[in-house]
């Protein structure tokens, strides 16, 4: 007596993590070794994505170029400009001056990051890297959750 | 006569579903209570994402702080003033003085969302909400699309 | 003898591809008919998310207007007034004065989408259309990743 059964499953794998980051100065901090090297999972992934979530209001994640300094404090500047402080329109001023342009700021750039996931790597151009921007002066430590979902 | 069959799955599940949400006035509005009210699939995730995506080019979604509604009101005048109605150099005027300003607004915000779901809650920070940002001074009803994906 | 296996599954299946767009000029360009020639895949989903990454630092991915082009045009114009050359405080100028804006922009518009598909279609909204934003004056090819998830 014999009998097959065919099952065609593409295993799909889900991690999540919530982690906290050392507190920051106030500016724009690149952090791709340190996501890295927290998420060893994505080296099970073949195809799949890394989210990354900032469980914060005042503080932002975006990928941008990874080498020059000059680019990390020239957009520290730029959005001190085009965000400025001590606004007179204004109204939400209770925890500084920092504050409401620190909330505007982190929706301009973003609260969340989708990363594609290849062969268990980060699939990121050659000039990209992940950074953190600190928009307030004292932000202190900051809390991030990593989901990781893809095929094995 | 006795076998095992040992088959590893991690069951993954897909909802989804098209919503409408009533006309709000021009300005940024919490929306939290009434997404969370229209997915009670996410109780079912252990882990997982939802995506919210707005299907408009002149309304966007934004995470940002639940409380205070003088941060809602300080957005709106800060964008209008980072995105002023009547500039000499705007060609895309048919709708009125408030159409193109919707435009550049959508996409300095961004249309859609991306959130953690952890144990069948969003796993928001404390002080993270969920925002409609209108931009049209008569935007009418906003067509959201919900993606809930994850493990059981 | 007879016996009888119920196993549900929900059927998940990935697809990820890179590919390489023509080098554009500088300017907000529609993209959906190339994207969606590129990515057949999706007609096999029935629930799902497309994601679209670029590798870049100063390029940049949105959904806008897909009709007028006024709507390009003035996009272009407001964020060179938005994010303007030759800035006294830029450091970062190694590579002309498109170089540094270009980073800002990128930043603000953001470097990937999130679109979600419904039986077999992108389910973006009537006016609704993919964007490649090139912040360069001469950015060249630029590559994108899809990655494509979803129920079939």
């Amino acid at each position: 007596m014999g009998f097959i059964i065919f099952v065609k499953i593409n295993f799909m794998n889900w991690y999540q993590k919530e982690i906290k980051l050392e507190a920051r100065r106030r500016g724009f901090h690149i952090i791709t070794s340190e996501v890295v090297n927290q998420i060893p999972e994505i080296k099970k992934i073949k195809k799949g994505i890394l989210h990354i979530f900032i469980k914060h209001t005042s503080a932002s994640l975006i990928i941008n170029e990874n080498i020059s300094p000059d680019v990390r404090s020239d957009m520290e500047k730029h959005f001190n400009k085009m965000v400025p402080e001590n606004m007179t329109y204004y109204d939400h001023n209770s925890e500084g001056p920092d504050d409401m342009p620190a909330h505007i700021k982190t929706s301009v750039l973003g609260n969340s990051l989708t990363i594609p996931i290849t062969d268990g790597d980060l699939n990121l151009g050659t000039w990209q890297g992940i950074y953190l921007c600190e928009h307030r002066n004292n932000g202190g430590s900051r809390k991030l959750v990593f989901t990781i979902f893809g095929e094995e």
